[in-house]
């Protein structure tokens, strides 16, 4: 009996030296090691090192985090208006008149230079149409069987396939270690609550974006949420701390963004009076990826660039400081 | 030997026991047993219970809660229209004009009855001269100062101490159980964020509300949330299912209100596909709290009363189903 005891004993050791050894286990494995991750490594000890000078407790542990370029691809266009573009053409059956209407027409004609063209109006109008007069749920539906469906245009697999893996294991590790993981996106915050749980863990009440006014009615008997054709919050620039506010009613204490969309989202952040952490990530990677910053129209980034070493931001390039890019392809 | 693993089964046969003797403690004591107490306790039951037919997954476990009139108490008036009266004598040195103004006049004059002539645009100057024009962390500030100094006109306590006991009692029970909290209310969501952690256990992030608009802007170098005088969204009626889909974007299991404000959030809750609850407290106890509902210009309950048996809502007699309606006072 005594050696069952032992045994009993041994089988508690190893349980506790496996938990240890996997604590120990490299949380980042896509990230090469360089400043960027031995940055954010350093500051998630120092928040979570308990009775540590820099201890964060776990409710005001919040991270966020952008999407559009920061969590997956943004090239050639937002992925979102790929999804607007692919629905004007589904409905365009039933809009015999968007033939000769802009920005329409450019959209059937697949006429890239006319719909940028027909600028912030035209975009407004193309949301509009695609994504406002049903109900929740069936915006909703629509969304998911594009995700499922619809490929990029240039690297060929699904949209929800172009999330970064190095992002997503950062989100996983950031959670491990007692965070909330937020987006804060410029995007619709309907379009990415689709998948945002099931591609990078973060459940629709985390999900921060843009939108459009909604009325509750009752359809047939039925109570529901129907989408209006009026915008009722752009997330984006100052508007990004003050979507934070409005939804989270705290300052985050970390802040993931890649364009100037982000830079207020980020200074918010690392004003706070505690220990902070901005990083702008940086699509140099033209093999793997994309490569764009100053002078593009989408995901335009240089008063970033120009900023982040006065403001202790860490700007991370996609070519040197990770491994790999999108996670292997779903088979 | 034996007999060591004996004692040990033994240890663990009664830690068993314990965990289950407290998980049959009754974690309502202040509510009296009767249908509104068990219908809560069997619906929580069903929608835990691993394996049953009604089980709720922990992520979809999420409850609404209304404010004024459901967690503390709001008559004579609404507490954050106190906090906006007093808000006004306060600042009066300042706006010598207010003393021909109205509704200042009134306030300042004591006119309740001029007050509420003033109506909804009253209601309104109200509001903005005293919610509006400061930084987010000052009015923070304003109202922790207030709450911590004011007291209710007749009963005598601090308005923080005039939170429902049972309500409390139940807030822990549910999120014991895996539940969500959420505040859904009315009234101003930055006030509410003041209190509604210490005295309800809900962090900011799971607290919707009315709002006025805020911007974000830098004051002397520093960022700063500025709120503006214009009205942003408002949470009340029809407003409340919206604003839970705008920040939970999902359809709650369970909902607590008062009023017929809160008609269409119990609406909306209970008319899901699976299993719901929908709760009315009925304000009928004029000794220990107060007696309204029907005619009423404050949380007035009509629809509810007359639509809550074919709805399958539990309407709650504050006078029979609570067996204490504040906490002891604190010392």
């Amino acid at each position: 009996m005594f050696r069952t005891l032992l045994a009993v004993l041994a089988v508690c050791v190893l349980a506790g030296a496996t938990t240890q050894a996997t604590a120990q286990a490299d949380a980042l494995p896509s990230w090469n090691e360089g400043p960027a991750k031995a940055r954010i490594l350093a500051f998630v000890q120092a928040v979570t090192e308990p009775g540590g000078k820099s201890h964060v407790p776990p409710a005001d542990r919040i991270a966020v985090f952008d999407n559009d370029g920061t969590l997956w691809s943004e090239q050639p266009a937002y992925f979102q208006l790929m999804f607007a573009i692919d629905r004007v053409k589904a409905l365009a059956p039933r809009h015999p008149e968007w033939k000769t209407q802009q920005p329409f027409k450019a959209v059937l004609d697949g006429d890239m230079k006319a719909l940028a063209a027909s600028g912030e109006k035209g975009l407004l109008q193309l949301v509009m149409a695609t994504h406002a007069g049903m109900t929740s749920e069936e915006f909703d539906a629509t969304v998911r069987q594009w995700l499922a469906t619809a490929k990029h245009p240039t690297l060929k697999r699904p949209y929800t396939e172009l999330v970064f893996q190095p992002m997503l294991e950062l989100l996983a590790y950031l959670r491990a270690q007692g965070f909330r993981t937020y987006i804060v996106s410029g995007g619709g915050v309907e379009f990415l609550r689709v998948f945002a749980q099931e591609r990078y863990g973060i459940p629709p009440e985390q999900v921060i974006g843009s939108s459009i006014k909604t009325k509750y009615e009752l359809r047939d008997g039925k109570p529901a949420i129907v989408r209006l054709a009026e915008i009722d919050f752009i997330d984006d620039k100052a508007g990004k701390p003050v979507g934070i506010h409005k939804f989270i009613g705290k300052r985050p204490i970390a802040a993931f963004g890649n364009s100037d969309g982000d830079f207020q989202m980020l200074e918010w952040t690392t004003s706070g009076p505690g220990p902070s952490l901005g990083v702008i990530v940086r699509h140099d990677d033209a093999a793997r990826e994309f490569a764009y910053d100053r002078n593009s129209s989408i995901g335009r980034l240089a008063r970033g660039l120009d900023e982040a070493p006065a403001r202790g931001w860490t700007v991370l390039s996609v070519r040197s400081d990770w491994k790999q890019v999108y996670p292997a392809a779903a088979r």
